[in-house]
């Protein structure tokens, strides 16, 4: 993409209306807007930063036998009233977060999904009817409203974000559990790949309102909303929820090996056993005849949240720092004096291949802002063409998290 | 895909609490499923149909110098008042569909976005500046919220759907015209690669309270909410709403040339002026140096009505009929009673191949059954592996928008 056509506009300056790191970032460097608080838009590299997180996500999801569906934010409140989830009250600390709600022109009242396990579960009732109906793993990306009090950490915590979350439909507890653990390897393989795995943690934690346990996935970040007790070496953690003796003593930790960290939650992955399938009907006939319901799963990542997590992460004072697989491009070719001509070549030239290159063919900027635009946006690789690397017949090539610069003949130059 | 593994089922009936074709019939076949009135879910063949039909349109916005970003469903009130389109009443005709509106648990009240110019334009503010920064092409695929009072045209007119919203960001006049006929044309060409091409109308019609006139996209179909009259030679309509004399003699068309008919609006491109600059303010410097007005324009496509008019004007008595371009699948595979080993063999060569394929690998269905329901699905291609077929080492080939059938030899057959 050309630069000199791009719509958005980097700033000078941080927003001063802004607390956190991420969304600092991502509004200096025309990533996303503001539009109120906790409520942001994804402009054009934001939007492809998203959407490569969510073609991540859906490959691993698909990989697991996974089946992408698109339910709405329209809610009928008869369906969640089945499960005491449609509460009348504003604001019920027992049911988590208030609803968003909204009224027919000529009807009643409806809710803006916070989350689906009631309308899916209700919608399985038409397509599951025997054994031989299930295991069922269906997912999607759809827009959860959540009206948050307070939203404070940019894009890891909003009131309208989209989240993959998947739903599992088994005939028993053993058949739920190995598609559980399943899950939970292909959420290891998501953050891997995202560029956050090494400090990503399989975290025991409490079940909520629904199982005794859940597991959540923390991201070790100073600017996380969660505290957990690490063990590094077993490569586990608990949430401090539920960071007792017992608890230590179940999984086999010590207190004297486990360190106190901040962390993100990235992910996470509940048991729901009969909770909903019960109330909503789903139930199955078995291969012997009788009627059982069916064992649920719930399965969360929010792609933003994890977009969020990377930049608090990876990034350094001059700017984002993009890990290759969740770049905006992969190449930022920069023209700067007297490289004009050969850049517009080269820019055909890697087009051509296939490359993803952000092309600054500006002419209304210095190179000392091409400069520094280019670190504040964070695309991996960095290469120059100026009269200064012609000279040499070369191109300067840099990648952003490293320090060193290379000339690299242009005839060479391979990526 | 295995069908075996499929979560939906198709239905022996059509649902009977619905209108329209479109509907019956997507139900039916487990694309859709009705949360309530107006209301749909997308299963997961419908989100392919879905999906191609938004890859379709995305490449056409790209080629025309589109930008893809993402805005938010919750509105603040306070930029909708700038233009007078925040209104107070729950329904005001003045103003077209009332709005969903909510609250915010510890503020005020927000609105469901129902279309976005105004957030767009106020978010222009912070990226035009002069005339270099022009012009510009902004679109994105957003869900849209609309408080219909009614809804009985299946997937076509919803109060909840994605729409593709382009909106043009032009320096005067000329170079605004100059787009719109640009955009008049990618619009064309995406009903031509969508299958009903031939049927769509660009027709004259009002320009509601934004302009005296503007060019709305109709198919022609029973189904259509609207009338227009189209000279067929000319290949040009108008909408009944602007249909007189003055227009007539303005566009050089006779009325005895005019045939009337029903259509579907399935696109519409508006001109906006300067309605939406003006009061938020959205100005650029000239090259002169004084301070203009952007001039504006929008360009609709509702992906899913553009799918609810396929199916309305291609399905016949046994069911859907997909134009390739859009299909769910490709081929649809289906193995009958002695050709499982050979169908299973076939199924892993065509997928090697990168062919979309469904394949009907069930068990538990007659030869009848899959028969009725590769009708009512309406994938382009239908393979037929049988005992009958392989005593003379072939499989049976048929188009569904044809009658004729035809044995390929298993080691001919190429797709």
């Amino acid at each position: 993409m050309r630069q000199f056509q791009l719509f958005t506009k980097t700033s000078r300056n941080a927003p001063k209306d802004e607390e956190s790191k991420n969304a600092k970032l991502l509004i200096q460097a025309g990533f996303i807007r503001k539009e109120m608080a906790g409520v942001y838009s994804f402009l054009p590299f934001g939007l492809r930063v998203l959407n490569k997180i969510i073609g991540i996500i859906r490959e691993e999801m698909n990989a697991i036998g996974g089946q992408e569906l698109l339910l709405t934010t329209l809610q009928d409140p008869e369906v969640w009233k089945k499960t005491g989830r449609w509460v009348e009250e504003e604001a019920d600390p027992q049911h988590g977060l208030p609803w968003f709600k909204t009224k027919l022109v000529n009807k009643g009242e409806l809710g803006l999904a916070n989350t689906h396990e009631e309308p899916l579960t209700n919608l399985m009732r038409e397509h599951v009817a025997s054994y031989r109906d299930l295991p069922r793993y269906v997912y999607q990306f759809q827009t959860k409203f959540r009206n948050e009090l307070r939203a404070k950490s940019g894009i890891m915590r909003t009131r309208e974000f989209i989240m993959k979350d998947l739903y599992s439909f088994s005939r028993n507890e053993e058949e739920f559990r190995a598609f559980y653990e399943q899950c939970a390897e292909a959420y290891m393989k998501i953050f891997t790949r995202a560029g956050i795995g090494e400090r990503t943690y399989r975290t025991f934690a409490s079940g909520g309102s629904f199982s005794k346990f859940s597991d959540e996935f923390q991201t070790i970040c100073q600017a996380g909303e969660d505290t957990i007790y690490v063990d590094k070496k077993k490569n586990i953690a608990v949430n401090k929820e539920v960071y007792n003796d017992e608890i230590l003593m179940e999984l086999g930790l010590k207190k004297n090996e486990m360190s106190e960290e901040r962390a993100i939650e990235v992910g996470n992955i509940f048991p729901l056993g009969t909770k909903f399938s019960v109330p909503l009907g789903l139930t199955f006939k078995t291969a012997e005849g009788s009627e059982k319901p069916v064992i649920m799963g719930s399965y969360g990542i929010g792609p933003a949240r994890l977009m969020g997590t990377v930049v608090e992460m990876l990034s350094d004072e001059k700017g984002i720092v993009w890990p290759e697989s969740i770049a905006p491009f992969s190449v930022h070719l920069l023209a700067l004096e007297g490289g004009e001509k050969e850049a517009k070549a080269l820019y055909e030239r890697l087009e051509k291949q296939g490359m993803e290159v952000l092309y600054d063919d500006r002419t209304d900027k210095s190179s000392g802002e091409k400069l520094v635009d280019a670190d504040l946006l964070g695309i991996p690789t960095r290469i120059v063409v100026s009269a200064r690397t012609l000279e040499q017949g070369s191109v300067e090539v840099k990648k952003r998290n490293e320090e060193k610069h290379e000339l690299v003949k242009l005839d060479a130059l391979t990526l």
